[in-house]
């Protein structure tokens, strides 16, 4: 392990995220509340750590895939730690446990809270915890799309599928210029949704923290009643199309930028992703409107925005859906296992490992009876080689693992099975609330403090996938060698 | 397709199946109840169209895979079909639909019933609704340990591992015999726990009977509360003992019968199995006593006897443990995947499988430091290639598949989240009970009859490992081509 060059990075780290809280701190003298003291002393402590972390260690300038795991999960929990910070120097959540979990929750892009009542916060920090997720947001869009298939570690880059492809520079090969291009479609598609947002008379203020809760598919809300407090058609739609347009593969809106429709159009897994929200709309639909709702247009307002909330795990609600019957909810429970699609803000397994496993599942039953046939899986008009097919096979075997013996571990805090079965899907899947004790009417502020702390590891493994965290606790990594 | 000889088999066993009626009519007939005549027009209908079929069509002496898989699930089919006309004929159960759904849960093992009131149930009826296990349990040993491997069609012939092992012929290879053995060991298990719930001070004919549900891992009670009705530590005991037993690969009961000690001892699969037993019954000891029970040696009691009846699929229960706290009945959950031995009477996944899984992600962790050492994945000393493994996941994913969509399709019935849940997982690993609305002290009566006839084919789905029915699907194998 090379320690001083890690330890340099995060450092940097820290540095950006000193500068990151200067929006909040703006916004504090702005409406000048009792939050002002608490960015400027946030703001310090991180730019301080952060340069003594970046300059004081001697380091040679090699970085290999151990160093990137470690740069990456460490990354995203001292920024958590940090970023906490602001929550409890200004008073908003007294608890240090209770604010690392809001910020691992923002950071993740998951928008579970432990605050019952968000209303009180003042501007600054509620913007700061909105802010943390458009900041998640780009950090999992250069994670999954820049950083992962550089590492070329096993099992996780989903996006390696893309390269050996008729064109293997469709998106710009290096690093650097794959992120430029990201942080550009991300900052137009936010820009563009908070000038729609603005246009439906939603103040600047609500609209930029909605906007920032949508295209990182976090889900903080600003109301005590998510997006339910807001009674315009107009703003359901925006947000929900927004949710949905965040939980594309951004590479594609690159292609589209160039003009390369086709791409676009023939992605076999945006297809796969637009016809499973469909499906799922049009059965919600059908089902609360017979059983509750009695009236097909708001049934199906209410179902598009919440299944577009669930699938691009961004958990924003605008009605009770813990109310509605099993069926829905047993719906949106396992849209929270699909996700989004690989290479957007969203989280759970994303839609691509969940086509290629139907495929593969496919393919196996075809082949009892051609046991010797050679089928490729393919997505699109793209070949998934076979150890990415095994790849894919065990992070979804691994998903399911953890997710069950999360749900033990949680049900331990006397609550029922679908409420603890729903805490840990949808902080695994990065989108907020669930069922029953963590509906959308509830919060987590109710789990214990080591509940608290697991459940925000769940975050983290779901944002990370799986294996990045994983790995970290096999020693190897950790030796001190001669480089 | 070769129709005649399949008409012809299937005609066999159907013969075969009235035979099986006869001690059901001795029964009837020494306690002269109502049900004489249900059984002797069951017995005559069942033969003589079972004679009909294996003795009117033209046939080849070939087959193949396909015709296996067609004789395996359609003999399932058909003499469930048949086996359910004493429950009609006698009047015990009027419904064609619940009558299916109770002989369908016999000869798979599972033993959910829709019984409100088994106990009202003439003798002879109750005999043969128990003996279904019995049978059941048998034919699933003849069909996994014998016809699957002889089929040699992908991905559910987990026995296949065991020949490339160091002595192919550990286990007398050729069908017929295997089979011979087999009915021995079972017979011989039967035998003993009949004595020994006898020797309990329990009457002969309700051993027999609790025998029946338990080497068959079947799980049908004859008493409203299940084994909770005999208040003897001992009687538990011997139930939990022998379910446990059942749940075991039944070639390791060959082996130590020969003198085979150490395949015996060192089999990993038997180990893992008695680990996660030991495992689960700690926990839930430790969980209950705390919460409700406040006893530790009842605690241990009933956690013993439920794990036991969980992991093996049997059903039995002790208690009305849907009222124990949520992380009991989480493990109790998982248990419902994981299942017994392969080679057993039990259902669910198997505890190979789950094993194989486990070490699967094992590899694949350390394989991200070491992306060119060759891991074989080994159970005992034995290997595990990597085709197999393969299948193993594939089986995995269809399975949590089939459980979701099944969920999803149940809840239809309005009834919530934990209960739509368990009774899919109930049936689908062919347990019995759930929670909830399936719990132990409710029946299946209340579903619909299309829920009936769902839950019916999960059953059959998960006794006959999934592929064998979806595949039959596939429309190549109805082709009538000349042999």
């Amino acid at each position: 392990m090379n320690y001083g060059l890690v330890i340099k990075i995060l450092g940097n780290l820290l540095t950006v995220e000193a500068l990151l809280m200067i929006p909040s701190l703006l916004i504090a003298l702005y409406y000048s509340e009792n939050d002002q003291m608490a960015f400027l002393t946030s703001i310090f402590i991180t730019g301080i750590i952060g340069l003594i972390m970046s300059k004081s260690f001697k380091y040679r300038n090699i970085i290999r895939a151990k160093e990137g795991l470690v740069i990456v999960v460490f990354g995203w929990l001292l920024v958590s730690i940090f970023g906490s910070l602001p929550f409890v120097f200004s008073g908003s959540i007294p608890s240090w446990v209770d604010a690392f979990f809001e910020t691992v929750s923002g950071f993740t892009t998951t928008g579970a809270t432990i605050l019952d009542n968000v209303e009180a916060l003042p501007k600054g920090v509620l913007f700061w915890r909105s802010f943390t997720h458009w900041i998640g947001g780009m950090g999992i869009l250069v994670f999954t799309v820049a950083i992962l298939p550089a590492l070329g570690v096993g099992g996780f880059q989903i996006f390696k599928m893309e390269s050996p492809g008729p064109r293997p520079d469709r998106i710009v090969p290096r690093v650097r210029d794959t992120a430029k291009i990201l942080y550009k479609t991300y900052l137009i598609i936010t820009i563009l949704q908070i000038i729609l947002l603005f246009l439906g008379k939603m103040p600047l203020f609500e609209a930029a923290l909605h906007t920032f809760g949508t295209v990182g598919t976090g889900g903080f809300g600003i109301k005590n009643a998510s997006v339910g407090a807001y009674d315009s058609t107009y703003i359901h739609l925006i947000i929900g199309i927004f949710m949905i347009l965040s939980g594309v593969n951004f590479s594609l809106y690159y292609s589209l930028f160039k003009g390369r429709w086709r791409e676009f159009i023939k992605d076999g897994e945006l297809k796969f992703y637009l016809a499973i929200i469909l499906g799922s709309i049009i059965l919600i639909t059908l089902n609360i409107n017979k059983t509750i709702y009695d009236n097909m247009g708001l049934a199906l307002r209410d179902s598009f925005f919440q299944v577009g909330s669930i699938i691009t795990t961004t958990g924003y609600s605008t009605v009770d859906f813990n109310q509605w019957p099993a069926f829905s909810k047993l719906i949106l429970f396992s849209l929270m296992f699909i996700g989004g699609c690989a290479g957007s803000t969203a989280g759970g397994m994303k839609t691509i490992r969940v086509l290629v496993l139907l495929k593969l599942v496919r393919r196996e039953l075809s082949k009892v009876f051609h046991p010797r046939a050679v089928l490729p899986i393919k997505i699109g008009d793209k070949v998934v080689y076979d150890d990415m097919v095994t790849s894919i096979s065990i992070f979804f075997i691994l998903y399911i693992l953890i997710f069950t013996l999360g749900t033990i571990l949680i049900s331990l805090e006397g609550i029922d099975f679908e409420s603890s079965a729903s805490a840990v899907a949808a902080t695994l899947g990065n989108i907020g609330p669930g069922f029953g004790f963590v509906g959308p009417t509830r919060t987590y502020s109710q789990f214990s403090y080591p509940s608290k702390l697991l459940l925000s590891l769940f975050m983290l493994l779901g944002r990370l996938e799986l294996f990045t965290i994983i790995v970290l606790f096999a020693p190897s990594i950790w030796k001190k060698e001669l480089l």
